[in-house]
């Protein structure tokens, strides 16, 4: 049987090692403040925490340990994705399917997510301003939210509920983890190599909603902009009969500093479930 | 303090993503039976012997672990690489120098010789003939092997004392590693990215004697055709003065098939040295 842990940093670095993958770090693109070796070392430094779930530790715990060893290399490269992967690992250990998940999601505590808090205190994650009434939960003040979150008795799954919309990680979260259970339903379908297939479900996932990421920095109207090119291009399956157009289109968006990064969480958490059954190998 | 199981791996990932480096699988070229996913997964799964040499378990079960893990994916990707680490992870728990690696290698068992030998049944390594005289101590015969190394007291250090000449990595061994710690101080001193220095080091190390895997699949006089030709890129200084005339050679050997693997085995063990020393970081 496979492990888990191994599983989950393995899908991060067959994430990273699709090519193209428009907007974001891969085999054959760094971005400027970004390079593939920092993503290396983030899956690599990931482990532990990883390796926490997979022996059945709370969620935010090894959440907050998996945060702490990948932003060692100083970048924040999977965030997002190990947001995921931790509560799939933990789902692993049982059955890896949608309704284990969710309990999984649904046993996290008010501890869990004064962890998930702390995690922020490891690494800058870019994230909104938020509303004024919920100003002391900014996850910006890290552990000193702590107490807030005590008062209020909200657990990690409400963390995650007060973040949608606005934030398809969490999003995942309180819908069962549909598309990440889609994107290795696919990814169990396309074909070539593991990085191959990873590449071609990031694009599908890109064409269908706008990325979360792209609109918190750039708006609304680019990210739309982003899944409609995105669109077009698995309509016309580019990565087949017209791969040029879909290199080109992820070196305008690496040009723009266009990244579309949750979109690369739902493929890295994909990766792992496809791995974890058996429905992609190496 | 670092875990120098996690930097090991993480030079394993290091190693493959350095490029050019000429006739192995880099961060832009796979071979043909060889692709870089399988490199990243035989990294990902050597990580539990890894753990287990940072944890003190003995040379020849951690290394046997390792390359179980490794192979996992079905390809000897890093077999070399790993008779580097695992001992030089284990004296990393002491002090990583060339004595303590040295009394590592000095305190192996016939239950290393044995271990090593079985590692053999998981997975296929490119060997030459052994002389008649040896044939009972091919390692081809993996644990069939294990009662004539026990007749003959060989601890794993004799078996490495065997293989030289025509295996550096063997060499490495019965030099207190000193190509391994030499590449390690040569990547303190390039500039880069880590794994631009993994590229420049590697064709240092290449222009410097003749790889032996390269010397085993396709003789003498290609291999040391090969060293010319690293020679004369790294005299004009090639890779900063004209990089297109690297990337041709390493094209050029791999449409050949001509792959200097123990290099890449030896630059992979300069890695883990450096970034356990901190002479580079990501």
């Amino acid at each position: 049987m496979d492990d888990p842990a191994r599983n989950a940093e393995l899908a991060l670095l067959l994430e990273v090692a699709g090519t193209p993958k428009p907007g974001n770090v891969d085999r054959h693109r760094d971005l400027d403040d970004l390079r593939f070796d920092h993503f290396l070392a983030g899956a690599v430094g990931a482990r532990e925490g990883l390796d926490l779930a997979a022996n059945g530790a709370a969620v935010g715990p090894a959440f907050e340990r998996a945060i702490e060893g990948m932003a060692a290399q100083g970048e924040n490269t999977q965030f997002g994705a190990l947001l995921l992967l931790v509560p799939l690992v933990r789902a692993a250990r049982e059955d890896l399917s949608q309704p284990v998940v969710e309990s999984v999601v649904e046993g996290t505590t008010v501890a869990d997510a004064a962890a998930f808090y702390r995690a922020f205190e490891h690494v800058d994650v870019f994230v909104d301003e938020p509303p004024e009434e919920v100003e002391p939960l900014d996850v910006r003040r890290g552990a000193d939210a702590v107490p807030a979150l005590e008062d209020r008795g909200l657990t990690l799954l409400d963390v995650m509920e007060y973040s949608v919309p606005g934030d398809d990680v969490a999003r995942e979260w309180v819908r069962g983890f549909d598309r990440s259970f889609t994107a290795a339903e696919r990814l169990a379908e396309a074909e070539g190599a593991p990085p191959d297939r990873a590449a071609s479900v990031f694009l599908s996932l890109l064409a269908e909603r706008p990325d979360t990421l792209v609109v918190k920095r750039h708006g609304e109207a680019v990210a739309a902009k982003v899944t409609d090119r995105a669109a077009d291009l698995v309509e016309r399956n580019a990565l087949e009969t017209d791969r040029e157009a879909v290199e080109s289109f992820a070196d305008e968006l690496v040009d723009r500093g266009v990244n579309p990064g949750t979109t690369a969480d739902l493929t890295a958490a994909g990766l792992f479930i496809a791995l974890e059954h058996e429905a992609i190998e190496i």
